[in-house]
């Protein structure tokens, strides 16, 4: 087996690299802060002193935390300081397609190649390698790096040539799910003020005509009021709106609800403490409008 | 086995009625144009003159096409001029919260029982008996049709004590299919318009995270533009959307997605011909706003 | 609500007269062992002293452990004692045919209605309501019980006219699980010999060409040899087989694989301790055989 | 894109084919009957002369019918007649560990990589990608053919590192298909001749317990007797038992079901025509033995 690099080591950052490690796999991880790489060293990872020395082996996979850390992490002087070529990243987390253009253009002018691999699925599906992978970039590239992309994910889907096409499909299924959250919210405001139960009505959605995670898990969530743990909070689901608002702008798309949908996050984190809370919880402002 | 009545023998009315010829009833049935009736007649269904005559058996179903139609058939003087008590309606169309509520005082009056079961699933899970009916309405008069509605539906669902619950609750479920076909289409207007493959966008949606045929069967309508024939039309949408502003307005709850959600149906109905179409082509909204 | 009486209070049982409790029911419920009745009546049963007593209700739901208790409490001499007709009985049990057609024909003798209704399902979805429900006997009387029968399952199947042919039912959908889990059995032993390992092997079988709990709930009860506690001993498994093979011989039909596995059964209970295992351990008899 | 060689244009092997040709890919195709190849050179491909044209490429992929072709075209002569070095063959026909295991000698011998990737999907699935693919072998050739194998199948499942693996875990499968028409035929002919309706047990088979499309699709076969066009054979089927049987006793371990399983097949067979019959057909031999 090869050895290969891995970078940001959060819950899903190390459970994907855990995988690569289990497979075989020489795996040189690197987290901003070191303690989190400990477990996977127990594992039979190696502890890289710096972003650079994962780098060196030629393939890192990336799951930092936000735009800023893939942004910093993989500056130009960074891409430049490193010397083994040919060298590959696969950045597996959900940047902005703005960043992923500009990391993709860092990359080339480097001589780096540059995929985007962002994935569906929480921290549970990550340990079993039962993730959705939505692959962008190069052909050639994302071939190269299927036999770990099928180690982490149970599907690869191939979206695009362009590694911004494969961030930007995130956006739009996240779209669909909080217009899903939405909708469970805003109906069973209008079920529940008339006297029916939100977890019978949520069963009843479920056990017909609309299925899949988005309406069982969220549904049972917003049912119940379950808002934490978060498993994705306000905020952030704020700022997936925005990148998906900023996406139609872009190629001057209408998105009728969305301006809607924006007033409804804001008014949800304008409450004491929601910031912490499961972006489901945009569910409530609807729910709480009632005299 | 008793005889019954049913009146309105459009496509579903007709394949429901047949359910309960075929499970050894007699049935009574009435449409307005009478010729609906005659397949019904040839597989064992008895005609009736009029809806008197149905509701003279001392239980009758109607599936009549609006509000308008159950509004006049079912009139106070039609009421009055039956003469078979105890005798109980059971009306499975999908009529207004307001109408319902009037059937059920305006049956009270005359002293005929009141049920609302309205359904979900088309003519195909109409015929094979596996619609899933929403029953709302006195839980003793439910319980007493319930060796007629699981001849016609899979699953009963008790909503709550008053018929008009019933039909809210139909309303809520096709606000949430009106969220899911417009998240659809935005999205879609996305991805297509930055190069991604709106079929392939739709397989990646309904394999992963959502499912259901909101999900399953709009996406493949939307994503291959098959407006026509339409399982339900643009118009009826808009009616029913409105059903669920209706809904929230009368409890003082705010839907804030309502508002554009309904200038999108009105600019999907502004084009010529729209009103054939089905609703699902509210979706083209946002993929006509691309430059 | 009506007052109805429910015998036999195992846990199976308890969580069937509690839905009907829940649902508003005055329930005068019966056990052996009179401390099971405890829990339904701190919920609102009633205790009942005798299942005469329960009897007297007019309409009383059996799910007594066995034939043999099924046979003594309702006994002829218990019938006739009862005074109330009409009268109905609804065996919920998964007794035997044989005794599904005596107790018909006895019932029928004291003038006492019966209808056979055997489940599919385990105590968490009968505490849910969510059973299947295979239901034999006279369509009126079937009818009557609907009310009942849909606050304790989801779904009623009309089977027949003949009480012993919902029992029959049962019996071959559990012939067909014993099928399954040899199947699981047999395969894993052979892909495990070849260096295999087992749980992939179900994760591939239920990922493609099998599912439902059958093949998803035993296959991972057998890859991870789970046999304790057992949902259904392997005596009980076998008294199953034995009544599938005696409903074939009834009519003269031949189950080729039945001696075959009539033998794995016996082979497995010769194991110390073996009484107590889930009957899906049949599984290990090949598992064993490997050199 | 590179060039790659196919052999065998069977439907199954063409829906394959096709699907590389269409991802962009040169591929040289082979058939013993050169009519096969037109299709596909129309869609792009390049007809090859022989099977050793196809292996010059460097990669060749074969769907051949049975192991007697396989065989022969794979042969010891013609693998060395083959100059190209490196050189990777992925089999993925089903055929028999036993000739899995001589291919892969054969090949190693002349120095040509040698990889089993069997497949589940009929050819519906391989015309739209969606095939499972059970893949054994050299983990590192494994990977280097996952662009092509991902083209093929939704998902690549990593069998173990010989080759015959796969094989073995395909015959293991088509063991449980075996057991489940067995079941549902059994217990088919129990019910039917106690009057219950064969199609209406299959619906609650398939709509409580059981699921997949070994449940789904064969249950529908056989409760209507839709044996052909045949999907599977029957004569392919007892020879797929064959394997399964000679699999468990290589390593010593016993099918006590597959004796019975065997007289059942020959059963079937013994009746005029039964070999242009789906292998579901055994289903009859209980259903014919009724009286």
């Amino acid at each position: 087996m090869t050895e290969i690099g891995f970078v940001g080591l959060g819950t899903m950052g190390s459970a994907m690299a855990r995988r690569l490690v289990d497979a075989g796999h020489t795996v040189r991880v690197w987290n901003r802060s070191a303690a989190a790489a400990a477990p996977l060293v127990a594992a039979g990872a190696v502890a890289a002193e710096s972003p650079a020395e994962a780098l060196e082996t030629g393939l890192v996979f990336s799951m930092l935390a936000n735009d800023a850390a893939a942004d910093a992490v993989f500056s130009a002087e960074a891409l430049a300081a490193s010397t083994r070529r040919p060298a590959l990243h696969v950045n597996m987390a959900s940047v902005s397609p703005a960043l992923a253009r500009a990391l993709a253009s860092r990359h080339a002018d480097a001589g780096v190649g540059y995929v985007a691999a962002p994935v569906l699925g929480r921290v549970n599906l990550a340990a079993e390698g039962k993730l959705n992978i939505l692959a962008g970039g190069d052909p050639a590239l994302v071939d190269g790096v299927l036999p770990y992309l099928t180690v982490m994910g149970q599907r690869v889907w191939r979206i695009g040539e362009e590694p911004a096409q494969a961030n930007l499909v995130k956006i739009a299924v996240n779209f669909n799910i909080i217009h899903a959250m939405e909708a469970i919210g805003e109906s069973i405001a209008i079920v529940e003020s008339h006297g029916v139960d939100a977890s019978g009505f949520v069963e009843l959605l479920t056990s017909t005509l609309f299925g899949g995670v988005s309406y069982t898990g969220y549904g049972d969530i917003i049912a119940h009021r379950r808002y934490q743990p978060a498993g994705f909070t306000l905020p952030l689901g704020l700022k997936d709106l925005g990148l998906a608002e900023d996406a139609a702008a872009e190629v001057g798309i209408t998105l009728p609800t969305a301006p809607a949908l924006r007033r409804v996050f804001e008014t949800a984190l304008a409450q004491p403490g929601a910031e912490a809370l499961d972006w489901s919880a945009i569910a409530e402002v609807s729910r709480n409008s009632a005299g």
